[in-house]
């Protein structure tokens, strides 16, 4: 069997950016560039017109830019961002024989030869495109034709840039070659892309009386935190705290009873994780926090910990989330031969999955209603990522402004994964790489490879749980050379 | 909307080799390993089993490899091409909860923890695969199970090799990924991937007596070839030669009458691409060299050029397969301001392109059924690539012992798309490498990338119209490493 047309002379290949053959979006903010370069040729000496076609999601017609010829038969082309909407760009190519007519015909000129017969076939060249066009180009090109037809006027009209111009609109494109793939661009904020996070523990803010610092106390201190810079603050988990197997401090795995546990051990009889601890305050309280912060130009980010204490309401509504051990016990957390008894993971392989995954699903809609748009978080890593790739675009499809922070860096593979899936900023390595050559390679790989185009690297020094040796033992100019490093490799 | 199944938590992605995301074939020779490697990684700290499917496509069921992990959830597995068709692989993994179950076993046992509500979660996992399986299989996995169960064994019976086997063997694979694609194995015959050329102009080889060489001459001629070492010997075009604008020796473009031009201008009076130019003999002839040199070993291959001298019948019969001039000629090949006038190129953007491919490809078909299997082709990147695909692909359904090699070196895009499209072997710029630096860093691109999966590099030293600087100017010496270099890095 023939192919469906012969005459569709252009390869296109090796397009890039197209990240697991255009299974995932590249990710951009507004303003930024789409730069996109690919292999195109066809067979012969025939010269090519390369077009990179570009549309806001919400268009149906596509914009188009003539792309250029680097070296070795690839081609680059550019658009901009420029609305807050997925945007789609794909190629289409052609063999473009005015064109080539027009450079051999620079070349018999050079060459002195005769060209009255050449004059002819650009003629016929110029009077098909007249039969393309209409109105004034139409009229136009006929009389560019007639003026190569009959020889009167030079033959430099021929490569006149009026009739280049006017050739171009009107190219036969009827054995266009047009790449079979539309890939996805992702459009977000700009803080998406540029963003400075602060972090703090709420209950730990009352730093003059030492009682449980709250939410007010978080709004008082926000100033504070505009002035060092920071244009983002978040919290850890703000949800009641568990009380079994509590955990006390300094890693304690029994904690005394004035201790406030882990919020990380998320629920209670108070709720899970649409409440919130009721020592912080109210939910009025936080929603006040949550305006008074974007006033002052600030995101509070939440942390999203998809995670149970064994007082959590899940597990006596929803048991079946849950995995049971033979002894009637529910399976809790553990990385053998340590055990984390005061969590209880979600068992993803339930038979219920669709209905946990529109629960945790509904945890973020939740507080995007109430005016939440950035959210850091814990573990993705060990939920499942078809559930990430449903569950982020679901959010993203209501509230389109919304930033997720993916704290995972146990595994290349797995980080990349997550930041393909749809988290916005990524966990990465930065903290633990040190020495020149080590920042250079990293940073070589995520600023210069395809990594670039999908994979946002938070570059944080430290947190609660993670303190790099470098900073242990580095003192503060450790301190201050991870910020400057942050900051300009940023 | 959620996922078809969310339960399925394996990612597979990263494949290699995977030529162009699948759109085209890798290739192999009978007796050659083919090594996938792949991504393969789930969320959490589960254990995975990753296999390695593969089948002749002759065979409707899949034969499996296990894989092996490297490192970074990169995974490995092989398989031997054993039969002369086209392959298919793909890859299936699942998260093996029974394997997950052992390491944390052995880590618990390592630290001492009691471990009596472990063997009954072990013993319930092999009473489910004793219910996937059957005969002495489901036998053996129910005492295992009981023996887990009631304790009195030691727990080592849970790490035995042959339990480990039987639990791998009805391993529960119902929420396993399946790689999205089945990707493709080209698998020729060994001279595919490995022979020696020897090219020589039959019309050339009566030497004594000076007049014209034909078949006979060129079969008397074998055994020398065959003692040098080479198993194939290849023909300029032996169709009859155009006599208009007949090129002479040395570069003139007016022939002496006695001159015989050159091969290349094909066709005349006497016939075209299935004919043969009468001094080189017959037909019968013809067929008695190529049956003489496959009984010594060696195979004869055809050039096939698809241009035409002006005299060549189907310039009368097929006018519509040519370009035509506003002054009523027929357009030659050129490349202005140079002129081949004696070359007439087809018009492949002709409206009868489907009956042009049918006829060139029925040349290839003729020389096949006269015994030939090895052709090189000439310019092949002056024809449409879709051509190729098609028409290599037609020959090699009919004659799947079928070689060819391309003659295109022009640009590297083009020189590799032709050889993905199912060119056999490549020409290439080994003619033009010549310090330790070009060498190395043009057989490091020819062997170590996903190159050496789908192009074979034939190392020629020069050809009758290329005769490299260094061998202009090295004499011997530059013969005798050129041929070490190309038989040590071929």
């Amino acid at each position: 069997m023939h192919t469906d047309d012969g005459r569709r002379r252009v390869i296109i290949e090796g397009v890039a950016p197209e990240i697991d053959g255009g299974r995932f979006p590249i990710k951009r903010t507004i303003g930024e560039d789409v730069t996109v370069t690919a292999d195109m040729f066809t067979d012969g000496h025939d010269v090519l017109s390369c077009v990179l076609l570009y549309r806001p999601e919400s268009e149906q017609e596509w914009s188009e830019v003539q792309m250029k010829a680097l070296v070795n038969d690839r081609w680059r082309g550019s658009f901009k961002i420029e609305r807050f909407e997925q945007y789609c760009y794909s190629l289409i190519a052609w063999v473009d024989h005015f064109k080539s007519w027009s450079r051999d015909l620079e070349k018999r000129i050079a060459a002195g030869q005769d060209i009255s017969v050449d004059r002819q076939i650009g003629a016929q060249r110029v009077e098909e495109a007249a039969t393309r066009a209409s109105g004034s180009d139409a009229t136009a090109l006929t009389t560019y034709a007639g003026l190569l037809r009959d020889g009167s006027e030079n033959i430099d009209i021929a490569l006149n840039p009026a009739l280049t111009a006017l050739m171009y609109k009107h190219s036969d494109r009827d054995y266009a070659t047009r790449y079979d793939k539309e890939l996805a661009v992702t459009v977000e904020r700009e803080r998406a892309r540029f963003s400075s996070w602060y972090e703090l523990f709420p209950r730990s803010l009352r730093t003059e009386t030492g009682g449980h610092g709250t939410f007010k106390d978080v709004e008082a201190h926000l100033p504070t935190v505009k002035a060092m810079g920071f244009d983002v603050l978040y919290l850890p988990p703000i949800h009641p705290i568990g009380h079994t197997f509590r955990k006390g401090k300094n890693n304690n795995v029994v904690a005394q009873s004035d201790e406030p546990g882990s919020p990380w051990a998320i629920g209670s009889e108070e709720g899970g994780h649409k409440s919130i601890h009721s020592e912080l305050g109210t939910l009025e309280d936080f929603r006040q926090l949550v305006d008074s912060a974007r006033s002052q130009g600030i995101d509070i980010a939440l942390d999203i910990a998809f995670q149970c204490s064994p007082d959590h309401p899940y597990v006596q509504e929803h048991p079946e989330w849950f995995k049971h051990r033979p002894d009637g016990s529910i399976q809790y957390a553990e990385n053998p031969p340590k055990k984390y008894q005061d969590i209880y993971p979600f068992n993803f392989e339930t038979d219920n999955w669709r209905e946990l995954w529109d629960e945790l699903n509904s945890v973020f809609m939740y507080w995007c209603e109430q005016g939440v748009r950035v959210f850091r978080v814990d573990n993705p890593h060990t939920k499942p990522f078809p559930f990430w790739e449903w569950s982020l675009s679901e959010i993203k499809k209501q509230y389109p402004d919304t930033i997720f922070l993916s704290e995972a860096f146990t595994r290349p593979r797995v980080l990349y994964r997550l930041a393909k899936l749809g988290f916005t900023q990524s966990y990465n390595y930065f903290a633990w790489r040190n020495t020149r050559s080590e920042l250079t390679e990293y940073l070589t790989e995520l600023t210069t490879t395809e990594v670039a185009e999908y994979c946002r690297p938070n570059l944080w020094p430290n947190t609660p749980d993670i303190l790099p040796e470098s900073l242990q033992v580095g003192g503060r100019p450790a301190f201050i050379s991870r910020l400057v490093l942050a900051a300009t490799l940023g």
